[in-house]
């Protein structure tokens, strides 16, 4: 899933992601819910029609936004206070109000409210975190199910919003098991594992997805938050994971790194100034087959922000081409296309 | 004409600019000489293929930025030195070497190396400037002739390059007159009028066109350098001038100004944040299809770069709509559809 964080899939338009096969994107809440702010949203029909992007659309719960606010929160049992990043102005979030503003987005996917357990922490620390995210997936769910029909649109029963349990437990199997046996209990729409790519090393990540993903209902999505590389994601889908999302390809890609067939190509390269060939000789995007290397390395000397567009589009299509391929190589063995996709009806 | 200083129409990219019916659009020899290299681009085919843009293209000499760079430039009668506003390294440009860039370029139409004269200049300046003008402009024709040739792919007429000369003459119209005729003697391929919209009042700019334009061939095409505002490409273009160029749209729009049907539209006022409208209800671009007032302003806001991608957009829209409905206008008239408009093939 492409990240959107502030209602926009960095550089690139909508209409592009939509060629370029992208069936969902992420907003942010944290950063919605400061500008424009969601009720300002809401007023306007949703996120979906705000950005004008009629598929589906999940919304995180500001958690992890706000947990990277390091110096400028406080976190009791009832929520966070945080401060704005933009103009410092104090703000408290609580499970309820993180799924208020959620319910405001209007996203078909909203996520429980959690602490995103830092790395490294030990054991007591990972258990109390673990314990303040279970009480609040609690709050979550039954906030959710009392008020999901409080959408911006005409929905009486709010069917068509789903809310996902996050499970944490930091670098601990037993204390993933224990949440995600919990979470499984209250019945979620779906089930994340979150609380990973947080710094630790990728065998431990590799662990605690193969620890965690045989507890949670195979008939509802899994979805592994804040992955990852291209074969990171390759390989979390074949074991089983539906759903991943990074703003790694959006966001190396205005830095000028590029993931192809060959592996990692940083555009920057002296090597690449007369380069013709296209960024990936195997891809078959909309700006493999138009560009080479060579402008594109330019456009990047030059500071232009056509660049950020461009290697961002390679990007998106080499990782939603991964995807493709996978539920491709699925689809013969278990004889339903749709294999390994979540398929989402977005409301208009 | 749309205007990509660096090999780039900023923030755009060539597929939407043919989506947008762009028929040609500039670049910068200055910009194109120091980044990535005049000879690089050579080594590449040239600036179409470098750049992926097999429609036509016209380059500047290079001298009006090089005129630009006021601290950094020195004029003789042979050229200019002026140092490099990138890394400060000493360059430079006489009509033969701008013209020789020209041609490494291979653009379809190279302009002749002349100077800008500032605004305001006194009549002796003026004329001093308009000698050298004259000068370079007869060197530089005299150099393409002899070098046209000299392309980056396979062309040993060099038949499909053309050169125009450029008539200044500051504000004094018996001066701009005697460039006119000048340069009509010298038989150039087309004609451009330069050194307006340089500070100059309006009513001024549109006196040196009225006065110059009927001294220039009706069967060649005109151009009126670096104008302007949508009603001026109108009424310029109503008035016989074939060809404009300026980065208004592309610059406005990345400062979040819109050029509309119901006039100038600054897309940051606070008045937009919930207005869900299209910028231009009477523009029928991709933009104004599909996004509102109010998403716009929220990109604008957030630093989004999609802000001035969806603006140049708009913006390139309008310029480009008026000048079809000017052709539209002209063609029952004239009995020809590609009245007032200039048509060039590229090569590929």
């Amino acid at each position: 899933m492409p990240v959107g964080t502030q209602g926009t899939v960095k550089t690139v338009p909508q209409d592009t992601l939509e060629a370029l096969g992208a069936e969902i994107i992420l907003g942010n809440t944290y950063h919605l819910y400061l500008r424009p702010g969601h009720e300002a949203i809401r007023r306007m029909g949703g996120l979906h029609k705000f950005i004008s992007w009629p598929h589906a659309l999940l919304t995180d719960s500001g958690g992890f936004q706000v947990f990277s606010l390091n110096e400028l929160r406080k976190v009791t049992d009832d929520g966070v206070r945080f401060r704005s990043h933009l103009d410092g102005s104090s703000h408290f979030f609580t499970p309820e109000h993180s799924i208020d503003v959620q319910i405001a987005l209007g996203a078909d996917i909203c996520m429980a409210f959690d602490e995103c357990t830092e790395y490294p922490a030990d054991r007591s620390r990972a258990e109390e975190s673990l314990r303040l995210t279970m009480a609040w997936a609690r709050r979550s769910l039954d906030h959710f199910r009392a008020h999901r029909h409080e959408v911006p649109w005409s929905d009486p029963k709010g069917c068509g919003m789903q809310c996902f349990g996050i499970v944490q437990g930091g670098m601990y199997t037993d204390l993933r098991r224990q949440c995600a046996e919990r979470l499984v209990e209250m019945n979620f729409d779906g089930y994340a594992i979150g609380g990973l790519s947080v710094g630790e090393p990728r065998d431990l990540t590799l662990e605690m997805i193969a620890e965690t993903l045989p507890l949670l209902p195979k008939d509802k999505p899994r979805y592994v938050m804040g992955v990852g590389y291209p074969d990171e994601i390759e390989q979390y889908a074949r074991m089983g994971v539906d759903m991943m999302d990074c703003v790694l390809p959006t966001r190396a890609a205005r830095h000028g790194l590029l993931f192809t067939s060959q592996g990692r190509l940083n555009i920057k390269n002296k090597q690449y100034a007369e380069d013709q060939g296209p960024p990936d000789p195997a891809c078959d995007c909309m700006v493999c087959r138009r560009y080479s290397r060579a402008y594109l390395r330019h456009l990047m000397q030059a500071g232009e922000a056509l660049s950020g567009t461009l290697n961002s589009i390679h990007n998106l299509a080499f990782y939603l081409g991964i995807m493709q391929r996978v539920r491709d190589s699925l689809a013969p063995a278990t004889g339903n296309q749709e294999a390994g996709s979540l398929k989402l009806e977005a409301r208009s």
